[in-house]
């Protein structure tokens, strides 16, 4: 398997494009200077090649054991790695400095939270969750939660995971039947009023492991007076480890893995089926209001969803350095323009060639969208003006279903390309190209499917406002078509100006096809339309990101700014991505328009 | 893992669609009358769902295993399986009778033939392979080498591989270097003059196993005066037990499997390192002319094509059974359309109809494309007329890289859609979708990549005869187009007519895109077009199928000959194909006239 190098130029470029010029400016950040996040990247950039990289293979070969007591053991390696990670001060980087964090921005985060996703996204999926534990309990939790559990939540001494699915509730969790009793007997603990919960979770990501001293758990449940539905759901943080109340470790809690999924991919992550209370009830303690944990489970579960659509960055990145390596070494017929030359690297074949760009592009296009939709966060609450923060709060409400959605398919259809780069070769399982495949297939699934992300992109982000907040995006991307059209004539044919009308036309395509929405507002035909809604959404936002990278490439070039070469790449992959990747949009508004008769004609029996 | 079920009635409607009925009023078919054929198919479809489907997930999970001395075994079933395979006269179906085939049509022995890849796509590899080489050996052989190997090949006892990659030989056979010496010393042997091999063959499926006394290599080798290059290769028939002058077997000869592969699936398959000659010589006979051996690999090469095709419908027919089934289980979630009825079946959300009704209509357009290929192959033997022959193998000629390479592109990205109808439950090995993912992505791999595919739709057929075969296709095409539109005025809302439109833009595309691939002729030009126009190719080629099964589904329903629901559901779901899936042709075609600037713009240091 070939080295990962972290893109840390590319990942810089992204940055700047995200705004974190502006960022850096307000008072929070003051401490985030460009230098500093440069070398912060480039050292998270050697703990994630050096340590984190060479446990990918391993950890997919030897995957998860659980022992007769319970126990889960991690493949050979993680614990250490997991360890010499606290060590250094990673999990801290993007949080409050109050409960210990580094306080730098959440772009600078996912920057280098893709860089973990890309060397090891088996191993990595248990600090991203523990990001979600910390941001629910941020915001939802009391005085006495977050002085206990914050502070070894953040240093990475604890972990946290969510704990939502049940066998009978998954996309569905009105379903839900996990029980929390109110348990006055415990009187107070783990700072609020103590429960017992009872009930069985299954697809529980790093449910259990060494890596830590303690896991907490956020469990969804019924108290006993919940109504039914979801509105009848409350959020209950079940630690491991009972906490007492100068925040030393306690008993052991009644909650145990009793089995592991044998997987597709990610087999260094355990996932697990968790009981809880099965010797009379795990002792939890309660974050929000009775009944409403899905507001709650929702603060961590789009912290989440950022987060799994930078996992498919991640893997994206990691399956085209990899493809790119073999092609440039793989040697196999001759070049078409130079026949005579004997055998040439598979790299200079077009159609390989078009693979790579495709990669490349949708690659980078996907960065650009994540680490954007993680500043408007950071500008939402970190900017003084409350307009830019609300305007930020809704720009990434809309982008958090598309960012998991399609960035984890890019992450997908980047790996399955990878694979067909490697010819037979990538069949063969040590090739390592499989290995990305397999792995990046749960992104689509987990965290939501990407069929429910279409739904939430429809129904409440389009229809709930009445596309205000996609007229708005709308707006920008239009300024963007405009400011290419009004560029100066350009030095070489790399010519930024020339996105315009294809990058004009998708935007035309993503117009109507929410307007057709908006007028066929049923709930059959928004649901009907939702895949297409959102793959379109997708390639169009990336596209319009992709030609802003161009047209500040093009500035930087004019102006004898930086690296040349990396900024005529750059303007190049965005003039692919407009030539080959966004005339999909026409497609997606054609199946959009079509509307949902043909889609449902069939009776049930009839499949 | 769900019951597997032939569909028998979509089968017998795609083989009438082909030109069954046109095929049997010939001659050489007077025995292949409909009711012997819909018999064969129930027949094949109880041993398949019988036999053969039982064995699949075991396959998958023990995998096949080499001994110590060089014996490769498989897994638990699969040599019985085979006996009972052979003993019921399966393999014979579609071959000779003088050969000991039962002379029925080759699009009859497809659809067979999809059962058999549908049920157990691992195991099926191995007879699939056998075809390949009986369709070499019937075309090249002497009399001798027909005598001797023809009835074992034809009635199974023995089997075929096909011997053809190096490392360092993959889609480039001019690289290959194992040797053929003749060998006057042995005398004649094997039907002909006897040559020793020497050298070594990688990815050889089914390279060795216990299911035939025999096992007959198709390798291609150097002879010592072989000029370099593709016109310096023979190809040899080796077999892996010698062969007497009247048939009975002889000595071990000296080719061996020394490793198996570790793949991401077909674990049920051996894919083996072939050793020839580790001592001192595999003794082989020339097939063909000395030098011709890429010709007469074409023969073999086009049947496996055809049949790797094949595979891709098999799996996509088998994933949308087994997520179809799920979907009308799994109660998750209301009904859009009744909300308060409470939890409902997954298969009446719309989103979920829609990955359902893509897996449907991609596949059943992948299998009345597969059929329609080989039944023209079956014109091109068997019809008096030479202009029909001629015409038919034309047509088939063109297709046979879309057969390849559209249909496992639908086969794979069907299985795929299958995985996430599971949701969390298809990322679980147990469930059963994973390993038709696995299976499944082989296909767009081996017997040549989907991309050198589309090299060949490009090079080795538009260009080759400056669009001709193309003109014509697209001229039976815009026939059906003017057949909608003429269609009488229809009974109900499943209008046929109105396909007419779509199908009529997606025909213009491949036209223009034709068109701009003629006029840029530059080897650059073509081969950076080729996979869009590949895929535009399977669309178009689809859904023009699929709206003539429509055409004729609303003509039986207006005569009341038939099932009414198979028939509104054919036309239903021809519809949902031109809503959704012919509008990708235009996405295909701008990438194509976009041209290959940006696609070969970086230099290959900036990947």
């Amino acid at each position: 398997m070939s080295a990962y190098v972290a893109p840390v130029q590319d990942m810089l470029f992204a940055l700047d494009l995200a705004g974190l010029p502006d960022l850096v400016s307000l008072p929070r950040f003051a401490d985030a200077t460009p230098d500093l996040i440069a070398a912060v990247l480039e050292e998270a950039g050697k703990f994630g090649a050096g340590v984190l990289a060479p446990l990918n293979e391993i950890g997919d070969q030897q995957g998860c054991t659980l022992e007769a007591d319970g126990t889960v053991r991690l493949p050979e390696g993680a614990v250490d790695a997991y360890a010499q990670f606290v060590e250094a001060g990673w999990p801290s980087l993007p949080f409050d400095p109050a409960v210990g964090g580094q306080g730098l921005p959440a772009a600078v985060g996912v920057a280098v939270g893709e860089i973990w996703q890309a060397a090891n996204l088996a191993w990595a999926i248990g600090p991203l969750l523990t990001t979600g534990s910390i941001e629910a309990l941020s915001a939802h939790g009391t005085e006495d939660q977050k002085r206990l559990f914050l502070p070894p939540l953040v240093s990475g001494a604890w972990t946290g995971t969510m704990n939502l699915t049940e066998p009978q509730a998954g996309s569905d969790l009105a379903q839900l039947r996990c029980k929390a009793e109110p348990a006055p007997d415990l009187g107070s603990c783990l700072g609020g009023d103590a429960y017992r919960i009872i009930g069985q979770k299954i697809f529980i990501s790093h449910g259990d492991h060494e890596m830590a001293e303690n896991i907490c758990h956020l469990v969804l449940a019924r108290l006993p007076d919940a109504p039914p539905g979801v509105r009848g759901i409350s959020l209950f943080l079940v630690p491991k480890v009972l906490v007492n109340d100068d925040g030393s470790l306690g008993a052991r809690n009644d909650v145990k893995a009793v089995s592991l999924e044998h997987k597709l991919g990610i087999h260094g992550s355990p996932t697990a089926v968790m009981a809880f209370g099965d010797e009379g009830g795990a002792v939890g303690t309660l974050i929000g209001q009775p009944h409403k944990g899905l507001a709650c489970m929702f603060t961590m579960m789009n912290n989440a969803r950022l987060n799994v659509g930078l996992q498919g960055v991640g893997i994206a990145e990691r399956a085209t350095q990899h493809a790119a390596a073999y092609a440039r070494e793989r040697l196999q017929g001759a070049d078409v323009t130079d026949p005579k030359a004997g055998k040439t690297a598979i790299i200079h074949h077009p159609d390989v060639r078009r693979m790579l760009m495709t990669m490349r592009a949708k690659t980078q296009a996907a960065r650009l969208l994540t680490y954007y939709a993680v500043a408007q966060l950071d500008l939402a609450h970190a900017h003084p003006d409350e307009a830019v923060r609300a305007a930020a709060h809704a720009r990434m409400d809309l982008l958090t279903p598309v960012v998991k959605g399609w960035c984890t398919d890019v992450g997908f259809e980047v790996s399955d390309l990878g694979v067909q780069v490697f010819g037979g070769t990538g069949y063969i399982e040590e090739t390592g190209a499989a290995q990305f495949l397999r792995d990046a297939r749960v992104c689509r699934i987990y965290e939501g499917t990407n069929g429910i992300q279409a739904i939430d992109l429809v129904g409440r982000k389009l229809l709930h406002d009445q596309g205000a907040a996609v007229r708005t995006l709308v707006t920008d991307m239009r300024a963007t078509v405009s400011a290419l059209e009004a560029g100066a004539p350009t030095r070489n044919t790399l010519d930024a100006a020339s996105l315009a009308p294809p990058l004009g036309a998708a935007v035309d395509d993503l117009e109507a096809a929410s307007a057709w929405i908006l007028e066929h507002a049923s709930p059959l035909a928004a649901q009907g339309a939702s895949t297409p809604y959102a793959h379109l959404f997708g390639i169009v936002t990336g596209g319009w990101l992709m030609a802003r990278a161009a047209m500040e490439a093009r500035r930087r070039l004019d102006a004898d700014e930086g690296d040349p070469a990396f900024l005529t790449a750059k303007i190049a992959t965005a003039r692919y991505m407009a030539d080959a990747i966004l005339p999909f949009t026409g497609a997606h508004r054609a199946a959009i328009v079509a509307g949902p008769d043909s889609l449902m004609a069939l009776e049930q029996d009839w499949f």
